[in-house]
């Protein structure tokens, strides 16, 4: 029977390359802001992620207003403050030093929020797994940053951000989930390692200690508890 | 400065058609199963998604056994029906004619877990944001997903699920999540659009309607509770 073929060769290529490449950024964003056919592209590539009965519940607020990226640079430095007060001794030291945002840096901010109890998709999909809704909001962000990452255009996700605060800020009513705060912009390289392995917060896994054949491996919780 | 540059024509052309060409596989799975060589690239494609603190939470289950995925069958017929009886009129016709999984037609099955309270990457940016966790597992899927459009392999993301029913038929503990659970092989073609639309279940939102700028759209949440 005939079989669906894969990509050419480059194009082949590109998607492993941008998988492999990919970095979560905080630093080194410059401060020409991106154009509105690439930011264009960017957002086109995030709204065309899989979706739960194609409810497409990804709402994207796009911030490069300095005063509200100030207001959100405010709420991560008390977040920060907060989680800082959870680590002791050299740990403690080691957070400290760590780059975790580029909010004021990179021209543009991107939140993407989700309705989990929107009506579109009616509801296919979300009775036995109704987190699927923010699940999908998920993919749209993966798919924003393989394409950023082709285009030169380095991303990094916040997550050290107090929900509620941000949810004043930027006006998101209360049964909106705040699914991702994104900084967006270019920058002057991307790291050849993730900058957690860099600066010797943790280390990578290899792939065959979170691979299992036909049922779950018992080992994988014992190592999960392991304070490395 | 110097700026980073972004892929060459035909790097860049894959990433976008990957995004572009990407469809929730639920027929048409072809029966020859995927060599280990290719399943590596996939998992390792998998295994390179971003996650909170790299932690990387996320654990794969790879069910090739004709009779596990028989059980997970079993699991879906009964979840289907469930969610069928939601379901009246016009709209039950239109959900029971849909066809929503490809467990036994697709070779390999391929079930995500994550375990969120995984002391890997030492909590960073988990108190504010503890679902990143889960959030990271799902970019997971994403990657592998991508990847797998780019080989010309299919991948189904089955919800209809019983997460009770599914803990237990793969041994998966109570702490641990489950986050997706995929169908993935060949498959005679894609579809060139997705198949939910194809059907007339629901209908794409054009991006100008999830776009807006420096603050929530209130007009989004109105729009939300409309039933279509």
């Amino acid at each position: 029977m005939a079989r669906a073929g894969r990509f050419p060769r480059g194009e082949l290529q590109g998607v492993y390359r941008a998988i492999r490449e990919r970095r979560d950024v905080r630093s080194g964003f410059l401060p020409e802001p991106l154009s509105e056919e690439v930011l264009g592209r960017l957002m086109d590539a995030a709204h065309r992620a899989p979706s739960v009965g194609l409810m497409q519940p990804w709402r994207f607020i796009l911030i490069r207003a300095v005063e509200i990226r100030k207001a959100v640079h405010d709420i991560f430095l008390r977040s920060n403050q907060a989680a800082l007060d959870i680590y002791e001794g050299d740990r403690r030291k080691k957070y400290a030093s760590l780059r975790l945002e580029g909010i004021l840096e990179a021209p543009q901010n991107l939140c993407i929020v989700c309705n989990p109890e929107c009506e579109r998709g009616h509801r296919l999909g979300r009775l036995s797994m109704p987190e699927t809704a923010l699940y999908s909001a998920v993919c749209a962000v993966q798919n924003l940053w393989l394409a950023a990452r082709a285009e030169g255009i380095g991303v990094g996700w916040v997550s050290i951000l107090d929900k509620k605060a941000l949810h004043e800020v930027l006006h998101i009513p209360e049964n909106i989930a705040l699914v991702a705060y994104l900084c967006l912009g270019y920058v002057d390289h991307f790291a050849a390692e993730p900058d957690l392995e860099r600066a010797g917060w943790e280390r990578r896994i290899p792939l065959d200690q979170v691979l299992a054949f036909e049922r779950y491996d018992p080992r994988w919780r014992a190592r999960d508890e392991k304070k490395v």
